[in-house]
């Protein structure tokens, strides 16, 4: 099979590589109907995350089972799963909790952007749709295997409640999605920080109602006058910079909340100002596993339509462009066709 | 009148002041009923905080209305009253919020180890009992303005449930209220880190179900060990130093919460260890006004006794042996009777 391979920064190649094996009983091998490049990706392809040795990238998908393991009983051949980045048992202590991401047998996925991959973990992962969902749904579920089920984490983690104020940090497809969870949980206002227009729009569509296009203090000094002086209920990070972190905790107001799900990069929280700010900060990677049933259906309803984040789709041997026009920020995401 | 006046660190002197005075038509003057001193005290004391010039100390009290401003309709000449180290007006929207302790009219209490004390904000800061209580319930009643207020709040910021798993970190008065907080909320098990046998004995009889000696990497392994392998479901931070949030950040399981309630002192959290963790963090001043007239009746039923933290009393005039004694960790919390 073909598969995306990261070598150094900038350098993505498509490649021959060995097909996926079923390696322990509760593995399946699935066919990738679509796959995708992440925000999260760029951070190697940046040179901002070490290397190493060469090796495969991506981690959404939604396919078609090839294969299963002789413990998978929930997913049989054939059928169209969607899974998430982080694979679970669904079984164990955390996963009983809700934290379906830290799992006690957790693997993340890393080998996506490929035409065959293989699912650890696959019976507590995968979930099957009922019939096989029309290509039109395509992108929405794929976007629910990573970026929605983030941005829907986002904005749980941030405690969005009807009626509530919401900001939104970072403009990217997590940010993007983030707006969508933060409207369909009964935001009253949703303020989204962006300065780039094609996103502005989208965000709107998705039911943004204010765009801050300041930043650092006098962003948040836009979020107060905006939230009576005292900042917004729920705040959504989506980004993961430190920059970005201390923007999210100065925007919330006195008892309000912080979702943070951008991967921190050196980003360190002073305990003595988060004291004094009451700010409540949860984050960590989406337990997307937890919310798959209620956003697939969200998604197959046509209630919800996240593939919009998708605004770039190239034939998956295309893969190193798709990387390259993120990069550049030509696109906000790039969904790949095998 | 008479109080307690810091020079440097290790000097408290008791001092001749001049009488307080309404300055403002929301002050009030009360005659304190009995005073304390705080662990918080301890760190200018110690010399961990700066003194600046000489200023009086203390920030807990209850005691009789003595005088009232033309605002302050709440309340009237006679009436025992309880109130919080930070005051609040208990109007404006962080108020509303239920965030009383970042009142945007807030100040902090500081000169009420002393016969007599101003009350800004006294119209939304102090509540009135309906007949004066015995004295038997004045110490219970003096913890409630601050070390109570503040264990309840670090169980309600860790979000102590029926049944949870809570984790006291601290056995100082403030982690032995939470003990307390934590069974009135229901909590299971409840297992405070102590070394000190006569608060083990003391968080026993509040309700702690394990004692834990050890500290640092060892103590989390024990919390490990006591909670199937994963963490306590709320960890109360009672302390302030980085040792105490660490060890409180990796008591917590996947998805738990952290209530912090000491002062931080030279702590800073990693962006990127609190994601992994998927732990929640909350903490600040407590908003103690939210919680008084419940805990003043709890209190007042007997239904907790939180007035046996203090074990040592002492006519205020030896304030500075008070001092002495908590600092040499010779008693837990001193009780001061003008």
């Amino acid at each position: 099979m073909r598969g995306a391979v990261i070598h150094a920064p900038g350098d993505i190649r498509f490649e021959n590589l060995d097909d996926p094996k079923i390696l322990h009983p509760a593995d399946a091998i699935i066919r990738t109907a679509v796959t995708c490049v992440c925000g999260s990706d760029l951070w190697p392809y940046r040179g901002l995350e070490p290397i190493g040795e060469a090796h495969p990238m991506g981690h959404e998908y939604v396919g078609f089972v090839e294969e299963v393991g002789s413990e998978v009983t929930a997913v049989r051949r054939g059928q169209f799963v969607i899974g998430s980045f982080a694979t679970s048992d669904n079984t164990c202590a955390n996963c009983r909790n809700g934290f379906q991401s830290n799992c006690l047998h957790r693997e993340f996925m890393s080998t996506c952007q490929a035409d065959y991959v293989r699912i650890p973990n696959a019976q507590g992962t995968l979930v099957a749709t009922g019939e096989t969902p029309g290509e039109q749904f395509w992108p929405g579920l794929l976007a629910v295997s990573d970026v929605m089920g983030t941005g829907w984490w986002a904005a749980d983690a941030a405690e969005v409640k009807p009626g509530s104020t919401a900001v939104v940090v970072g403009d990217g497809a997590v940010g993007l999605c983030g707006v969508i969870a933060a409207k369909e949980m009964g935001a009253g206002r949703i303020i989204v920080m962006s300065r780039h227009e094609p996103r502005q729009k989208l965000a709107r569509e998705f039911g943004a109602t204010d765009i801050v296009t300041e930043r650092g203090e006098e962003g948040v000094a836009r979020i107060k006058d905006l939230t009576g002086g005292i900042g917004a209920d729920a705040v959504l990070e989506c980004v993961g910079t430190a920059q970005a972190m201390q923007q999210a905790l100065r925007s919330a107001r006195p008892g309000g909340n912080v979702g943070f799900v951008g991967v921190p990069h050196d980003v360190a929280v002073d305990g003595q100002e988060l004291f004094f700010s009451h700010v409540g900060l949860r984050g960590g990677p989406a337990p997307v596993r937890r919310y798959l049933p209620d956003l697939i259906d969200r998604v197959l309803t046509g209630r919800i339509d996240p593939g919009r984040v998708f605004d770039l789709t190239l034939p998956l041997e295309q893969v190193a462009e798709g990387y390259q026009a993120m990069d550049e920020r030509r696109a906000i995401k790039t969904l790949l066709t095998p």
